[in-house]
C-alpha cells in the first residue's frame, strides 16, 4: 500500500498529465471504472494501475486525479497510434479542445466504427479529458496520425458556407471526412459540402456526429 | 460600482445557482460574453447585468461565477416557457445531466430550429450547467414543460433495442421524438425507433443530435 506522495508511481502520473511527459513516456493515464473496464474490454494491459484502498492511500489518488471529485482508480497505459485504413476516416485539422478530440472519437467508433487521423494543430487525445470525453473509444479505436495528402479516399470537408449537401454526394467509395475547428481554416482543394442547419450554432463534434450517421447509414443502404 | 459581497444583486446571483431559488424567483443567470450576446440576439433582456470592473469589483464577480475560471459578465433573465409547437418536437424523459439537456436544445435549434419538451425526470434547463451546454439557444428556442400525451405528432420512442430503425418510418407529419436517459426506462405505446450503431457508446445527446438531423434532413427533403 503506498502512503508517501513521493512515491515512483504516483509521481509517474502526475507527470502524465503534462503532453511533455506523455509524449516523452509514451504513455497516458485513463481514471475511473469505465474507463479501466473499456481498456480490459479492448484487451489492453494496464502499465499500472492503481486501485484507492488497495494499492494506495484514497487521499494519495485523489492528490493525483484530474478530476474534481477524485477517483477511485487510475490507470496507466501505452499510447496506440494506427496506420489509417478502413472505408470511412475522420480527419481533424485544427481541432484544439481535447473535448471536441474525444467526443469524435466516440462518435466515430459508435457510428462508423472509423479511425480518427489528427493533423496539424490538434488536441493530444490521450489528454486526460480527450481520454474521458471518447468514454473508452479511444481504447477500441485508437487514433492515427497523417497528413490529409496521405489518405486514400474521396475527401470531403465539412464547411458551413459550402453550396453541396453532404446528402447528395455520392458516397460509394472510402470517404475521409475533413473537419476543421470553429473558426479555423481547411485545407485547400477538397470538395465542400455542408449540413443543413436552421442555426449557425453546430461545433465541430456535433458536425461530426451528423456527418458519421450520415455516410455509414448510406453505406449501410447501398451494400 | 459594487465593492461589497453583501450586495442584493451579488446575493441574487449566487441565489440562482440552486433551483429552489431559480424556481422560486423564475429567473435565472448567465455567464460569459457569448451567452449575454446570445440573449441580445434573441431579443432577451437582461433583469439585470453586472460586469467585471464597470458595475462590480472584478474579484467579487468571479466569486459568485460557477465558472472555475472566474467571468468578465453575468446577465440574469426571466425564465421563458412556452407552448410546444411544430413539426418536430424532442420530449425529453428523465434526462438527468444538465450538460445534456443544454447540448440538445443546441441541437434541436441548430438542426431542426424545434422545440425542447421537459418531462418528469429532467434536469433543469435553466442551470448554469444546461444553459452553457445551450450555447445560447436556450435564448432562441426557449424549452417547455408538458406530459408526453399532451403532445400532437408521431411519436417516435429512441431505443438502442428496437428493431425499427429510424430511417425506415415515415416522417410526413408532425414528429416528437422521444429520448430518455441512457438507462432509463421510456414511457409505453410509442413506435420504438433505433439509430443503428458500431458500438454501444452513443449518448442521449448525440442520438438526439443523429435523429434530429435525419428526421429534419427527411422533411426538408420531402417537402
Amino acid at each position: 500500500m503506498i502512503t508517501s506522495a513521493d512515491n515512483e508511481k504516483l509521481k509517474t502520473i502526475r507527470k502524465l498529465q503534462q503532453k511533455s511527459w506523455r509524449t516523452k513516456l509514451g504513455l497516458f493515464s485513463a481514471e475511473g471504472e469505465d474507463l479501466v473496464d473499456a481498456a480490459a474490454a479492448a484487451g489492453h494491459e494496464p502499465a499500472l494501475v492503481l486501485r484507492a484502498g488497495e494499492d494506495v492511500d484514497p487521499d494519495l489518488l485523489d492528490a493525483v486525479s484530474t478530476l474534481g471529485s477524485g477517483t477511485r482508480v487510475i490507470g496507466v497505459y501505452e499510447q496506440r497510434w494506427v496506420d489509417p485504413a478502413g472505408e470511412v476516416l475522420v480527419y481533424l485539422h485544427g481541432v484544439e479542445d481535447p473535448g471536441n478530440v474525444g467526443a469524435i472519437i466516440r462518435s466515430a467508433h459508435a457510428l462508423a466504427d472509423a479511425t480518427v487521423v489528427l493533423g496539424p494543430g490538434c488536441a493530444d487525445p490521450y489528454s486526460p479529458k480527450a481520454v474521458r470525453a471518447s468514454m473508452g473509444s479511444i481504447f477500441a479505436r485508437p487514433p492515427a496520425r497523417a497528413a490529409v495528402d496521405a489518405l486514400d479516399g474521396k475527401k470531403l470537408a465539412l464547411d458551413a458556407t459550402a453550396e453541396r449537401q453532404l446528402r447528395d454526394v455520392d458516397v460509394a467509395g472510402p470517404v475521409v471526412l475533413v473537419l476543421g475547428s470553429e473558426r479555423g481554416v481547411l485545407p485547400e482543394g477538397l470538395e465542400a459540402v455542408r449540413i443543413p442547419v436552421h442555426a449557425d450554432s453546430l461545433n465541430v463534434a456535433m458536425a461530426a456526429t451528423v456527418a458519421l450517421y450520415e455516410v455509414a447509414n448510406r453505406m449501410a443502404a447501398d451494400g
